[in-house]
């Protein structure tokens, strides 16, 4: 107990009884993942996070990566860390066979993951950087970009990045501007800046290969001009490597993952900043949109890991601190109870447990529709595409939201230790903050669900979610133990189909901006419905478990995963009341504000 | 603008439009204060703050307080800000003159205090460390006591603490074990641990005045066994100073409040810690009440302080930021727009400004009552003082509550910039956390409301509060601007009181523990009505202010109350829908859960 961070058997249940993901081997592309090498491929997650990670959370955030003298040092355990990583082949576990991967389905791989996360994400997420840029190339590449970059990025030696951000261009990445120059010697001469750039820089690799996004001069303005480069830090040359005229200028000073640097590029300052494009000229952005899917899952599991590792540091505290009495028995000369005894606690309890697992269970969701549209074909195929696409927006933002009030709950359940470095509470409430920004704010993820998800097809992806859901609503009304959350959850499915009615009406009777005014509370609501559905589905699976439990202990957790099932749908699904009032109203306050009325 | 940490405009609608608080000067206490008195009080406040305070927020995080060779060393700048709190008789204002003071009414001290909250809350925290403090011996010690200590404490050169919470015995203080043995020389023989002391040691003072509880060896267990005690840091002996046995373990290393210490105090280790005994044996945690009464209102204080200051941060960077473009115009080609022009980030403003304001107001509503508590006569007073007692849990935890929110939305508007150093977010989101844990954890006023201060007296309180804001609610409907908001205010209200019953009727039916498991969600549908009530206030004397605005800056002014208002009602009220639904449920959910459920 004292070392958990996550429930393995939580995993087990999710692969094998939720989503029945060894069925994927029906497929060529995953035939060779049966149950075995589903269990070892957790099990090696699990040793790898248990041994190399887990006993480094901590440390890296007091002894925080800093920058000096030009140089950025990271934690002394980083360079062992990517290197145990990279060695047990999970950077590249996902590619093919002939790309050097091991054809590892995404949803066993996301869920071996989530063990890295809640073990230490702020140093798992240097790898999975490496991971995404590495795709980007494989995906998009010339054979002489891969023979020349993945290599070294799959064995850990040289880190990937996403460079998009730059002073200037946020969630606006169509204003960036730096710029790239076609040479005769057929490599690009980049200049610019860019910022916020994570692993950007740090002394536990040899290279740093960022994925970089520039215009090239002349190209169209928007987003039809924007092409993708490889810059790495050091190039080859002359059987060597010099520097590529990258400078760091420095990290920022961010209140969490200190252990995870966020570099201050300046690209070009001599004039003397090689890039090399990745595929065709002004696709970059299109491109691009692989690796922020990719990351945007990514980020979702960060937040749900690092909101694990906060539940189960915090579970412990409760059954190991006395304080105070029952309220039907306050004599004060009895022993106190542990703080676990107290309902308020099981309650904060079970809302960690219920965003945690809830989330981690919609993360597997969407990978294994990854798995299908990647794997089937036909209907199959283009169903899982749809679901994914509509479903990401949830699952990077549900996870990063809902992952900040449950470590906070975590912190609550601590008091006054909790506040304080003596526990580790305090890291896991600032590190899991980012994540709400990571990856475009919740904002930008409302404005995705509402104004392109939802009418994207014109709705095809809503109706068949809708189908899928109504799908298991239906199969649970016939379980008595299921029959009432069933019920709760259709109905607020209803109101939920009836909320977006109305605002589709909207769409066509108002401006586009009184349309999306509320979008971050539309896709609040719709995230409660899809994770009451991914509950509904735990419950099921759960209440077919318990008939056949044959150890106490399984008993006990088949009964926890109805338990919390219960607490979702009693205290989470209702706070889509109030959210649907609002949405109904003809009241347009944040649209008639101005700033001279905030002042 | 640059500046800006807080509205005195809005203090000043507060004082005069809304609690018309001048007329506390027909009470014999209060009969200075005139207009004039309250302006040039809140003008000194502002001085004071804007140059001594405000400078050095974010310099006492980075430049932390730390320990060292035994010794605790504070920001270098602490020493001279407390010295000009002193001396501008902030510590003693609402005493009475022969005590000293002022009798300066707490409606018109609170609102200059929230101005140096926002300014520099951790900074302000030590000086009103000291006024509690010095407080509790002006009520309940000896003229001696008094004599010995209360003017070191007013000139600022000693600090006052409250010395509660032990390692065992935090949230519980029936549990505190710190002994008092009387010697034959009158004075008591201290031997314990305390945690967690807030300015419990710093080099900023010459001694330290702890306030701490303790029990008198063979007096009774529980509550009736506790005893409060002068306990210095130094000692009178011969006409100098001796160290009295209290040493410095260490500090806490807290995520937030970096410049405002907590310390960890051993008393007595060599037998020779002496208290002199406040008031009468075994009465300490009566007299402690009023000290922890007060320091609920202060960490309210404190708390809408610290959601000010990020209020007006981000605000200032929305309003300088560019990025984006309105969703009917995304042409690239145009430049892009301040990011106020988004109407998702004018909700988060507008979110942020209900919070603060709102907390604002309902704190000077309580500082009100606790003036008619002291000052008036019968029926006037005792209404006034249950009031209080009833409120006082929501005043503590509304703005802890909400302030953590609206901080974290204020961070949201940043985006990765309020996640970094070079920006003050980041502090204030680390900051504000701690209040919901000060002064009894959120859990622990949800206990208080619901399980004493909804059934004392039987109920009498809540009688007045409903009358008071139906009475309200009345004038309010008679104002077209006003009616729909009055009339949704009214409609919840009475479903609160639906509420409230059917609990009461579970009190009768199922154990105390049943009764009280939602106690916390209880409280946060409460305070909503509570904040809709104070908004609404707000709002019927804003738009009384309209109609004779005489600027455009006035009308403005008056307009953003209204549009704030309308959030509440539009955005907050409805939260409510939601804990009605839960609350009425028959699912005992928490109950039900065991520790073996949750691993």
């Amino acid at each position: 107990m004292a070392n958990q961070y996550i429930s393995t058997r939580n995993l087990q249940f999710l692969l094998h009884e939720v989503f029945e993901a060894t069925t994927l081997n029906q497929y060529e592309y995953y035939q060779e993942y049966d149950k075995e090498a589903f269990d070892m491929t957790l099990d090696a997650s699990k040793q790898l996070s248990d041994t190399k990670l887990f006993p480094y959370y901590t440390e890296m955030d007091k002894q925080k990566a800093y920058f000096e003298n030009g140089i950025v040092k990271a934690h002394p355990q980083l360079k062992p860390i990517i290197k145990a990583i990279a060695e047990g082949g999970w950077i590249s576990a996902h590619n093919s066979f002939e790309q050097g991967g091991q054809q590892m389905p995404l949803t066993l791989l996301n869920a071996a993951l989530l063990i890295m996360y809640s073990a230490n994400a702020n140093a798992a997420a240097y790898a999975f950087l490496t991971q995404g840029a590495s795709n980007l190339i494989q995906s998009f590449g010339s054979q002489e970009l891969k023979d020349q970059f993945i290599p070294k990025m799959y064995s850990g030696d040289w880190q990937g990045t996403m460079a998009l951000t730059e002073p200037q261009a946020g969630s606006s990445l169509i204003d960036l501007t730096s710029s790239a120059e076609l040479t005769e010697d057929g490599y690009y001469k980049i200049t610019g800046q860019k910022i916020y750039i994570s692993g950007g820089d740090h002394d536990a690799v040899d290279n740093v290969v960022h994925l970089l996004l520039a215009r090239i001069k002349g190209a169209p303005a928007g987003t039809k001009g924007i092409s993708l480069f490889v810059v790495p830090k050091l190039r080859e040359e002359n059987g060597g490597f010099v520097k590529n005229d990258v400078t760091t200028a420095g990290i920022f000073g961010k209140m969490g993952q200190k252990g995870y640097v966020a570099a201050h590029l300046m690209l070009g300052e001599q004039e003397d900043c090689r890039g090399y494009i990745v595929g065709q000229p002004n696709m970059g952005l299109r491109y691009m949109f692989q690796m922020m899917n990719e990351a945007r899952i990514a980020t979702g599991l960060m937040a749900t890991g690092t909101a694990s590792g906060a539940y189960y540091a915090a579970l412990q505290y409760t059954q190991e601190r006395a304080q105070g009495r029952h309220p039907s028995n306050k004599d004060a000369s009895q022993p106190p109870v542990t703080i676990i005894e107290h309902a308020d606690v099981r309650r904060m309890l079970l809302l960690q447990k219920a965003m945690v697992e809830g989330s981690a269970s919609l993360l597997l969701q969407c990978s294994y529709y990854a798995d299908l549209h990647e794997a089937a074909e036909g209907e199959t195929k283009e169903k899982a595409h749809l679901l994914l696409e509509l479903l990401t927006p949830i699952a990077k933002s549900y996870p990063a939201e809902a992952g900040i009030k449950a470590v906070s709950e975590g912190m609550q359940c601590l008091g006054g230790a909790g506040y304080c470095d003596d526990f580790p509470l305090e890291q896991y409430y600032r590190d899991i903050r980012i994540n709400a920004i990571y990856e475009g704010t919740t904002t930008i993820h409302g404005m995705d669900l509402l104004g392109r998800k939802i009418i994207m097809k014109e709705g095809k992806a809503l109706q068949l979610l809708s189908a899928e859901i109504q799908g298991l609503i239906v199969a649970c009304l016939k379980d008595e133990r299921l029959a009432p959350y069933a019920q709760k959850l259709g109905a607020t499915l209803k109101e939920l189909g009836d909320t977006t009615t109305h605002l589709l009406g909207l769409a066509r009777k108002e401006t586009p901006e009184t349309f999306l005014s509320d979008a971050t509370l539309y896709l609040e609501y719709f995230s409660l419905v899809i994770l009451g559905w991914q509950w509904l589905l735990q419950g099921q699976k759960a209440s077919a478990g318990l008939a056949t439990a044959a150890t106490e202990d399984e008993q006990h957790f088949y009964e926890g995963k109805l338990l919390t099932m219960r607490y979702f749908m009693e205290y989470e699904i209702p706070k889509t009341r109030g959210m649907k009032e609002r949405l109904f109203s003809e009241e347009r306050v944040t649209m008639e504000t101005r700033a001279e009325h905030l002042a």
